[in-house]
């Protein structure tokens, strides 16, 4: 691949950046997952957000099993390249394996984490064996 | 330090966890940056963001040279414990040590990064000397 845009990241040791999607028009903020170099290049290219799983150590396009698709408006890159924010259009309204709309359900209060958004569709409906 | 909630960080193998800065109120993403736990537990306990910086390797009490403060009103944790975010109010209305407003200034165009926000501050004036 020729692509410079791609070496302008400050990729780390294992080959990622962390990769921020932020929901379009309201700038909720979804998740934080990672990204190697093809995820990127896909995103960019396909217009659909590609992750890199860590934990399956795999490309992971963001929706393949839940039909959650995010839908990439908009790229940007932080002053030292080494964050991404993805501006998407989230499918099912659904960010979080949990069901929950996004993954920062929970808020600080006191010294105690509490769930502060509710549960949206049950997670065995959201990954139904054979969808 | 007894602080069960800390303990709910699921902290990297170097004892960080990622922190996301946005803005109280617009959404808008300012900067990621990353925490230890004691830079959590001061930011929890006075209000005011402190970071780990990785390159200096020291607590980073933001604004501790520019001045740009950022007050926090709100502290969040995503669904693996491993992203934190904070939603801030920014002193200065500069979060970026370039002088932009917020680090995500550059937006992927076709194949290339385009600096899209303006600089609202010299850096030099940002950080003068035995300020």
């Amino acid at each position: 691949m020729s692509a410079n845009w791609l070496d302008e990241i400050a990729w780390d040791a294992d080959g990622l950046v962390p990769a921020i999607a932020q929901e379009a028009g309201t700038g909720k903020l979804l998740m934080l997952a990672w990204m190697n170099r093809e995820a990127l290049a896909e995103t960019a290219r396909s217009g659909r957000a590609v992750y890199w799983s860590r934990s399956r150590n795999k490309l992971w396009r963001k929706g393949e099993e839940s039909g959650h698709v995010q839908s990439v408006r908009e790229v940007r890159l932080d002053c030292d390249g080494d964050v991404v924010v993805l501006e998407v259009v989230q499918g099912g309204g659904i960010a979080c394996h949990t069901g929950h709309a996004r993954c920062f359900f929970r808020r600080l209060e006191g010294e105690a984490w509490v769930e502060v958004e509710p549960v949206l569709m049950d997670p065995n409906e959201i990954y139904k064996p054979g969808r």
